[in-house]
């Protein structure tokens, strides 16, 4: 089991080389089907029968909710469903979860819950809406995927039903979001989602439409013209442009040397020995593009793009690859007015198809930073340009440190932080407020007094008088100051911190997506480390054996 | 330890039963000082020094809480301090969780929360201001207990802080309520509380109050002056009659016979094979009072004060007493023309601080169902009085059965249900919402609905088409369905179980309360069931041996 988890996940991956999923574009409407390779897991030792799906099935649904966001400008309404003759969709692989280490299901959840949320997101800020056409037996994750879309058609054919059979048949809680979306998305009824969470077999027919459990019910027969009438009103509703050309997203280019990871905006140094990654994200090399064509033109080359995608890999790659590094520590490079200039620019034309889809992936990815099980700090240097964009990485970290002055090494005036107008509203956090908005709970005339500051150079005592940075040390008390409080976190319990880190980090409101991640995740993450699911006769262990599970009777 | 857990608790004392606290009432101001008796623990195996505390600490606790409320009119400001030297309080008794179980440490951490919550709503609803003189080191449980309060006034001596050491100490989280007043009850900037939270030693003088940590920091010459002063400019505030007479709580009556507990309006009946606690709450026996002043007169004899006695210490024993009981099932036995006169009266003398008093605490009452870790099914059949404030026990189930029509043995015509006033805002649940709210999230237009029905009688029919019940099975198949969904229940994993009904009953907005009872307990109890904190090497078994914790550091 702990050697299995030391296979190293890559989630680059692209159409050509899909194995689960059959994207088809017609006009205005793509078709996602799921066709799972049973004989194509990620890892051995599970099959994925019943368009069951593990981490590779989901980083292919990823790739194809991204792409369609970017390549397919055209395209306003997605369908999801299976290209299986009897299922649509039987959830999670149980073999696989069984299998697995308590961190890998974890993880797993959690990026199936961010691609979710995601596609959520494309439908209300993309204008790309997804449908789900239930065209056979649709269950657990199955049906969570189904719930992340804005409507859902169902065959009314006797057999086919909607279910989350996780707890009366695993012991588990569907953990992909599904009783979040039940009750405050669908608003299904408390008392009927109970029910309909403990009876295996799910529901099917009218009752599922009159419990809101899905939209419609229609008949095998008349199934892919319903799928297709309701695709093609969504798709006439939403104004993403009929006749531009998408940005082809080419691979994201990565050197592993050794503990160094090196993409062209983003470098990041393991120290394993201290379990620390330090990152380094560097700004823009050349002063931006004039205009929008030339945004266009750029693609993936655009700096804003290309920092986006490279930081996401390396998000990703680090929480599930690295698990022991506790600590990232980020720090900047650059010219603080290059991003300036950028930000400007993606300000000026948040109109344009493809800079709202740049503003949403920059958003998409800080939100991951946030729910990250993985302290972070800030390290605000000279030399470094935490400006505007590049901001939201000091502001979504435990701590930022930032030097007052310089250090005799220090080539770069002191540094200074700066803000952008993209601070105050394109990148919010899962919690729905502006990650200044979360820093100043309760004291909005602050945001406000900030607001009037953009494009200001605020050194480290602005900065901190401004409430930006935690620490300001000198150059006397940097190195120790900053080195200790590594060293002091790096010896904590690493779920104790998980469990602060995701308390603090999110005050003030709570959205559908805050609560799956906070809420629910934690209520999943604790049953997943019960034995009444994972011990010897725990119901995730016993489950496909025919043994009975045992539980200790115990209500906790 | 599993031994120990069978200690059966008593919640009901009185204050000349306190072993750990001291009472002092001077006209407008009391004064609640924990002067804990080392010696005094619920149960062996631990020592109290510090001013640590176990849950019999926190039972005169909420005792004393719940008195000053009923038994003194005239107080308007509540000081908490310490009546010891050279502290203020350590916290939570750190042997005696180390020694606990699971489910031990949980329910505890569950009964201080709501302890809490009641000093919360004193201050805000009944306008008894509660404020903490820190008059000495105030660390975990101990801080924690000062952030329930309004105001924190602290020691200025140089040797006096606030801390929340349990993550560096004991590798958990301040499992009552901290983490989530800090960021969102006081706004203290989560950098600064991740630092806060981080530091053993905590943070002392005008730095805490910088920080928002504490309000007021005082040279301890002027300490009881400062706390004095700032008492009364609180109470000055409150609408608390300063002439009126309090009503005396007198001894909760209770008659344990074997699996049968029986109380004036509430019985009991344990049937351990099945696991079902089957609770049959009775209906006023008598037409109400037709004036404040006879309620007053009639102090705990008036029906609704002495069924949330009796219905809140039932809550209480059946969770921390009997485990593994897992599912509740609600009855009623009455009138329903007498629960709504009773309504009645509670609402058209809303004003009165006594009539508010008992509806806050039928609030409470029905918020431990809310938050109790049982499965809850309302059975409503002839004879019963689903009325009202009765109905919230229906509201607040996860199921109600409701049969529909008479069975051959029944005397009684059809069951009906039958709304109030009291069911449209005067008992929230822990997310702000009544249960209605709660129920139709989404179509606050069907809340508005009923409310044109009040008073009206429906039947099975009419209650289903409401959407108030979630079957109604007749004559035939009552029995039957009734006993295979029990039966069900029972069969599931209890684990998950709590992370469903925990999810489920709370959708739509989240309060601080529902976000210390939902996100923060549920990411504690996860830490609680961690090897890095229970296993043999676990930070908080290895306290107070002299060895040192050691860590899977995979963060998850």
């Amino acid at each position: 089991m702990a050697d299995q988890d030391r296979f190293v996940v890559d989630f680059r991956t692209e159409p050509a080389r899909y194995r689960h999923w059959r994207l088809r574009i017609d006009g205005r409407i793509a078709t996602l089907a799921m066709d799972v390779r049973e004989d194509g897991g990620l890892r051995p030792g599970y099959e994925l029968k019943l368009n069951s799906y593990d981490l590779g099935v989901d980083i292919e649904l990823a790739d194809a909710v991204q792409r369609l966001r970017f390549e397919h400008p055209e395209v306003a309404a997605v369908v999801v469903t299976s290209a299986k003759e009897r299922v649509f969709c039987a959830g999670a692989n149980i073999r696989m979860l069984g299998q697995s280490s308590h961190g890998w299901k974890v993880n797993f959840c959690k990026f199936t819950n961010e691609t979710r949320n995601a596609i959520e997101e494309a439908t209300g800020e993309s204008r790309q809406t997804y449908l789900t056409l239930v065209n056979g037996p649709c269950a657990g994750g199955g049906y969570e995927l189904a719930l992340a879309t804005d409507y859902i058609i169902m065959a009314d054919d006797g057999a086919t039903a909607v279910a989350l059979p996780e707890l009366p048949l695993l012991g588990v809680l569907p953990g992909t979001g599904g009783l979040t979306r039940l009750v405050d998305k669908r608003h299904v009824r408390r008392d009927r989602a109970d029910f309909f969470c403990t009876v295996e077999e799910g529901i099917k027919g009218q009752r599922a439409v009159e419990w809101g459990l899905v939209d419609e019910v229609v008949p095998r027969s008349r199934l892919e013209a319903a799928a297709r009438q309701r695709a093609a009103e969504l798709a006439a509703r939403s104004d993403r442009p009929a006749d531009a050309r998408g940005v082809r997203l080419l691979p994201v280019e990565r050197a592993v040397e050794g503990d160094r990871i090196r993409y062209r905006h983003v470098v990041c140094e393991i120290d394993r020995a201290r379990r620390v990654a330090a990152i380094t994200v560097s700004g823009p090399a050349a002063a931006p593009p004039t205009d929008v064509v030339a945004i266009h033109a750029l693609g993936c080359e655009f700096w804003p793009l290309g920092l986006a995608r490279e930081l996401d890999d390396l998000i990703l790659h680090l929480r599930t690859n690295e698990e022991e590094i506790g600590l990232w520590v980020v720090r900047t490079a650059g010219r603080a007015d290059r991003v300036s200039a950028y930000d400007r620019l993606l300000a000026a034309h948040r109109e344009d198809w493809l800079v709202r889809e740049i503003r949403l992936f920059l958003r998409r990815t800080l939100k991951r930073l946030d729910v990250s099980s993985r302290s972070l700090f800030a390290l605000i240097e000279p030399g470094s340009c935490f400006t505007g964009t590049l901001l939201e990485l000091a502001l979504a970290a435990d701590r930022a440190y930032m030097l007052d002055g310089t250090r005799p090494e220090d080539v770069h005036p002191p540094a200074a932080v700066r803000l952008s107008e993209l601070n105050f509203g394109a990148y919010c956090m899962p919690n729905g407020l502006t990650r200044l908005e979360s820093r100043f709970l309760g004291q909005p005339g602050r945001v406000d007094e900030l607001r009037a500051r953009i494009g200001e150079d605020l050194d480290a005592r602005a900065a901190d008088k401004a409430g930006l940075v935690t620490f300001t040390p000198d150059d006397i008390d940097w190195e120790d100051e900053v080195r200790i409080a590594m060293e002091e976190r790096l010896a904590f319990s690493p779920d104790a911190l998980t469990g602060m880190e995701a308390s603090l980090r999110f005050g003030g409101p709570e959205t559908l997506e805050s609560k799956i991640f906070g809420r629910l995740s934690a209520w999943q993450n604790w049953i997943f480390q019960r034995p009444n699911a994972v011990g010897d006769k725990g119901a995730l262990r016993v489950y496909g054996t025919g043994r009975r599970a045992e539980f200790d009777r115990r209500r906790v």
